[in-house]
């Protein structure tokens, strides 16, 4: 990595509940903002993308993981150190494609959704749909270009919520004009 | 307190880094959607307000405490219980009025400002806003009317950021009908 994180990494440790309302605000406004489901469920995904390439810097500097050797490799950095780092829990790595490219994380406690009943009118809302792009867009900036998407989801009656993740292809590493 | 919790109180510890990027994504939504700073102060307080309405059940789960005797314990457990759970931060509390009913949390790190700069354009927007609208709706469900409301902020070039918290009055407890 050629960026350079001028933050401290101490930790501040707070319980979720108070994240899990103000997110709950902002897909509530959103909601108010745009028109169907779909757009929300854009919207939700291009702001965690947003947030993604801004954590991932955090999260190189706070873990001190390098390079991933394989996408094994990167899918249990993801559910065991990210997820635990930043949403406080561990989802597990399953349903691997036999040719390696594709898993699941599978939650079973979302804490997201802790409080949060879906309104008869948004039977098609992604309510977690900003994790999809958080993922995406951290995984972009270490040259990993994935598609992320939720599969499964508790707030629409699914027993677990599960997040399936495809390796793309890998990125030519362009490294920013003058940062190097 | 009548109102049961049926939520478990398991604990998911979480770092504030997503928390702190999220609300950001959530400011700047608002900035979107609101014509002032003053609005979108207005809308932050107002979402706040209702986060703190539903937290406090939260809260007194958790921590297990009962009414508080005067202003001061109420002073002490918001700064050293109720930040300390939900945003990793203990802020001092000081600056007490004569008559006790005024105090400030002094905050040296303000978690919902890492990786924030704000923009010329909106000098006027007292980013953090939701917080003081948490208080003021988390202590109307224990009876407490209080005004809450920053004087400093270090985002605006203040030392440190500073909310002010003034007792205005005991509200008469009404029982939610058919919740006793």
């Amino acid at each position: 990595m050629s960026r350079q994180s001028n933050r401290t990494t101490d930790s501040k440790k707070m319980n979720s509940e108070l994240f899990t309302l103000t997110y709950g605000a902002l897909v509530t406004q959103l909601c108010k903002d745009y028109e169907n489901d779909e757009e929300v469920n854009k919207q939700l995904d291009k702001m965690g993308y947003n947030i993604g390439v801004r954590l991932i810097e955090d999260f190189l500097a706070r873990s001190s993981i390098g390079r991933c050797q394989d996408f094994r490799e990167t899918a249990d950095v993801i559910a065991k150190v990210a997820f635990k780092m930043y949403l406080g829990v561990t989802p597990s790595v399953t349903n691997w494609s036999p040719a390696g490219d594709e898993f699941s994380l599978i939650l079973e406690n979302n804490p997201l959704v802790d409080f949060v009943e879906l309104p008869d009118n948004h039977n098609t809302l992604i309510y977690s749909n900003l994790l999809c792009g958080v993922l995406r867009g951290a995984l972009e900036m270490v040259q990993m270009a994935v598609d992320v998407r939720f599969v499964q989801d508790t707030l629409r009656g699914d027993n677990v919520t599960e997040i399936r993740m495809k390796f793309i292809k890998r990125i030519e590493e362009n490294l920013p004009a003058g940062d190097e």
